[in-house]
């Protein structure tokens, strides 16, 4: 089972690609090294010599190329060959792949498919960073399908049990009410409203908020996440559809999960607080309740790995909450057969 | 090459299954979660929720039942999903499978094929706690083929080569004398004597002894190996054959051999003194010298499947000692032709 | 892709291999346990017992025998079961093979392949002990095919940037210099000169020299290196030719380079020091430059594996210093079709 192409995959954190520093990924099977230009632009090229295929990750940056740490081999940013030590001229065929790059949001993105849609297709907006406000990242490393990663995401009545004494505390409802779903081209809009919940331990915070959840989840891997907490009665007082009104906090929760193989799973996660007049340290606080859900998360859905290993055979059924998450395994299925389609010239 | 279905499998010590507490295991290729019921009864359930895969042993127990610790689901003990929560319909294809299971001889087993035929055949016999004598318990995980744990046990003239300084000390007669075998239905009995030999180091024994060594091996791998001592001239009184007094010292030591996959098996022991008038304490010292044995014994099964694994072609050959051995894997081979012929509606 | 057999390979370092106590090898693919006669001379068996498949590096040396130490079998240094406890005569079928060995310059070779050609294929020269002056040695165990080892001492143009710091110091002219290469039967010889360098940093040698880099190469993966330092001028002297007179240090590296299987090999690796008129302890210096340098060509080569991994595609190409890299590989390659054809009975 082979991995979208055309789309834009979040390769690292950009605080992760140092100055004059190559770094290796493997994105959608794909080994590609990235490393920042003279002018601090991403790069991101193929991960092998040309010669005899060692990673240019372990090489070196000289300005705008790379140099490969066997033999010397220097390349440019379009992959092009442009030193080969000994020799005076480089023969044809010793060129590597380069692929468009957008750093944006926090993120530094790749495009594995054809460059020439590259353009055509905007990164998901994520607004963490929004109006330059602070934030904080992590990622983890997954033994498991990021599909998996996917349907917990898009399923968050999970989060009762799961995450019960950490981010759902006593709040039920994130099992018992029903969520709002919208349709949009590349994946899905979820919220719901957990009212009358004990808010996250953040200073300053009342003991009870209405809670709305709502996100945008985009294939093959992207959710942005928004927490916002109003006044008890504002559900109600909306009749349960989306609020007018300014919330009192707001914490957003951005999602980059990236496979790396059918088995593995870079995931990237990053949280601001972009309506809170709370002190700044909370956000060190944020970043550190989240860290430690995801880490309830990763254990579950590694288990449900090894479990689906076990079950060859097994069909996975659906429940009420599942809408989302099948509308996502949906558009990643159609658009895998569609380039399958396409690459095998039907 | 798989396991067989229509058999007792040793699932865990009773004691491994603690109330509120599911317990998973692998037998013979099948995830099974072990749970006690309000009651204590132990019920054994597919290890997966039917939703999304999630394994049932990291779940919780709720009376007779046990959630599934994902998304919430409730399984009751005949596998029916009881609970789904935020919907008020249960959809039909959310049942799971049950197992027989029965707790005997301090062992609970586990039954994987057709339920119908489990009543029909009985857990085998170990007498580990006859008259409700006390016994130590230990496991082992073996990173080896279940039948050459088998194989081992079958042919105890390793006795005098693995457990040269332990188990045998002196006594060589356990490759030199000839062992008497009695087939049975499901497996075979073994007994042969080692005259004249040093007893096992627990306080209050003569310094030699007529040792008998008797066991009954059932398939697909239970062995419950009695060792007795006797005066000194006992074996040649008898010619050799069945002792009909009682013996002065006996030791009870049983094994429950568990496939878990191809290259894996859990290896289940435990010992009593069904007669022996010294201390309290030599239950604790004779466990510790079977621990410490068994621990060669997998020293040298890991190294065999290694080796094995190096010569996919090779035949394995036998000497006079594998006899029993020879009728365990012929057993064994034609249950598993018989269930495959089955299957195949042959 | 399997592995020559007609050829001698190095097994282990005779040091390795002590009086009375059988080593396991794995070589190309092949189980052999290496053990000492009583005279002293090395023995080569087949690593399996011929009964269940243990084996018998695990067991023990009687005089020219070893013994299993699962049931206690014996066999000879000819691979005939000697002794089968319990049991008075021994049915056919439980020899098993024995190979042709050799010792010689330190190291213990063994001929996996047809016994009646081992005869007629001389052992490489290597030269570490000429004049029985005292060598260092050393092993690596690489995660990495073999033939990626060959292809790193075949082309020294990486000691300019794996060993920058280290081997190369400020020798620019491992890249920039052609070599001269010389085809033989087996393999390949190679020179170069790496005129007006700095020396090793042992005691008593000048400020530069003109180094002069020759090196045999004999498949499967066995390569005897000279370094040896003349006075400076003495390159353009010979016209970067063959040097005539004696030069004033020279350092002798061996490789010993033996498959294990497709992704694991086994180094092995020593120094002696021919012409140095410096301290003795020099070469424990020498030893300890070597294994460092070693371990820098290790990371390299197992990223390198990695990185072919993840491009099952992969051309690899060749540049300008490759010469000798794709005799072996060409000489390999031609020799494992000429025996698989043989086998196959074309």
């Amino acid at each position: 089972m082979p991995f979208i192409k055309n789309a834009w995959y979040v390769a690292a954190w950009g605080d992760e690609i140092e100055n004059g520093a190559p770094a290796g990924r493997v994105i959608a099977g794909q080994p590609v090294v990235l490393y920042r230009r003279a002018d601090g632009a991403v790069v991101a090229l193929e991960d092998r010599c040309s010669h005899r295929c060692a990673p240019l990750s372990k090489g070196r940056v000289e300005g705008d190329a790379v140099r490969c740490w066997y033999h010397g081999l220097l390349f440019g940013q379009d992959g092009a060959c442009l030193e080969m030590p000994g020799q005076d001229t480089i023969p044809p065929g010793f060129e590597i792949r380069h692929y468009p790059v957008v750093e944006a949001e926090g993120w530094v993105w790749v495009w594995l498919g054809d460059p020439a849609l590259a353009g055509e297709n905007r990164v998901p907006s994520c607004k963490l960073d929004e109006g330059g406000i602070p934030y904080r990242s992590g990622c983890l490393d997954y033994a498991a399908h990021y599909e998996l990663i996917n349907d917990n995401l898009c399923d968050l009545s999970h989060v009762a049990y799961v995450h019960e004494t950490t981010l759902a505390r006593d709040a039920t409802d994130w099992v018992q009410r029903k969520a709002d779903y919208t349709n949009i081209d590349d994946g899905v809009e979820v919220a719901r409203w957990i009212p009358g919940s004990q808010p996250l331990p953040l200073p300053g915070l009342p003991e009870r908020v209405d809670i709305r959840s709502s996100y945008t989840f985009y294939i093959p891997g992207v959710m942005s996440l928004l927490i916002a907490y109003y006044p008890l009665g504002t559900a109600e007082a909306v009749n349960y559809g989306s609020p007018e009104s300014t919330p009192i906090f707001a914490l957003r929760n951005v999602h980059g999960i990236t496979p790396v193989d059918e088995r593995s799973t870079r995931y990237h996660f990053g949280v601001s607080l972009p309506i809170y007049s709370g002190p700044a340290e909370a956000l060190d606080m944020a970043i550190g309740m989240v860290t430690h859900a995801f880490g309830e998360d990763k254990q579950t859905i590694e288990d449900q790995q090894r479990t689906l290993e076990m079950f060859p055979d097994v069909v996975l059924r659906n429940t009420i909450h599942d809408t989302a998450l099948m509308r996502v395994r949906r558009l990643i299925s159609n658009k895998l057969k569609k380039e399958q389609a396409e690459t095998s010239g039907v």
